[in-house]
């Protein structure tokens, strides 16, 4: 039985550690790329290193950017007075897509999972609340007056938002968090019961 | 609204021109090379780089190899007097991996398809013509004594095979092509009509 010839099982295995590729997509991905012309390789590798070497994490929002600070902290446009909490820059971006914030964002870099070993050392928890006011005189002049959390749904999302609303307590901000409940379009009888049971507990006044 | 770091997004646009990756995969892809440590990150691009330039197809069978001949015409092991007739790389590597077949292949480089531009001269038909024996003599010399056909039941297939059968009548080999039907383990009430048309047709004395 033959294998693969070595370089090319080196590539197929490379392409298989990437995350959502099993072996025969990788092998498809492996033989796509040796069909294409030399160029469009280069291009593909270079691409790769090029945003590999310069975008890195904004050293105050710890959003992604070949930019430092990046575009969002850098911008005179975004309301310094709201900051929201994500987990990832993804987030940024999804709540971004919605172009209704035009505050500025902390990207935590993950939520608090001590299973996977992520407690809040491992977040970047330290440098947010370098970020905020502690009196109503810093307030004042630094501007951040609500903090919004933008974390995820989930044990770990909520765990997260608890600890963080503990811990900004003695700051001079609102604390806030973005609600949870069927999603527009969705519909009563599809939705799960964990979903129902934070718009129950998140109903407002008509 | 803020846009991914130009060379964030350069990357994800590289990683999108991937087959079944679409613009959300391929950021969920971006952000997971950049999480990579260095060394791994150069690895990679390093394993596509060498196997794009090192693995060519075998000037004999058409196979990927980064050898010429590939291992396959160059083993003493192989029956010289089977050929296989394939489309792809892949299917060899397919027949491979059943362990019975002992033979050496021809990689066709795909199967007719006016739609698609793909006429004869676009495959190594010429080439295949040119490993087969004209006579019982050449035959007895050359070795190459039967051709197996094993390309897809496709009606692209069908009729490359039905193509290559008229070629190949002159030459002094037999010619068959692989058997389609029911698939070990499927069921008679869950397969197409035409797995069952062509598992009637293929029908064999008990």
């Amino acid at each position: 039985m033959i294998q693969l010839s070595p370089p090319l099982q080196a590539m197929t295995d490379a392409l298989a550690r990437l995350p959502g590729v099993g072996p025969k997509t990788a092998q498809r991905l492996a033989f796509f790329l040796l069909r294409q012309p030399e160029e469009r390789i280069h291009q593909f590798t270079e691409a790769i290193l090029e945003a590999y070497h310069t975008v890195k994490p904004c050293e105050t929002c710890f959003y992604l950017s070949a930019q430092n600070p990046c575009e969002l902290c850098a911008s005179p446009k975004r309301h310094t007075s709201q900051l929201c909490v994500v987990a990832d820059t993804r987030d940024v971006l999804a709540l971004e897509r919605t172009q209704q914030y035009q505050g500025l964002y902390h990207v935590l870099g993950g939520v608090l999972s001590p299973i996977d070993g992520v407690g809040p050392e491992q977040l970047r928890i330290h440098e947010l609340l370098h970020r905020l006011p502690r009196t109503e005189a810093e307030a004042a002049e630094e501007a951040t007056l609500e903090v919004i959390i933008a974390l995820p749904p989930s044990t770990e999302g909520d765990t997260t938002s608890l600890y963080l609303k503990k811990l900004l307590a003695p700051y001079a901000v609102s604390v806030s968090r973005i609600a949870f409940g069927l999603p527009v379009g969705g519909d009563l009888d599809y939705a799960d019961q964990l979903t129902i049971t934070r718009a129950l507990q998140g109903r407002s006044p008509v």
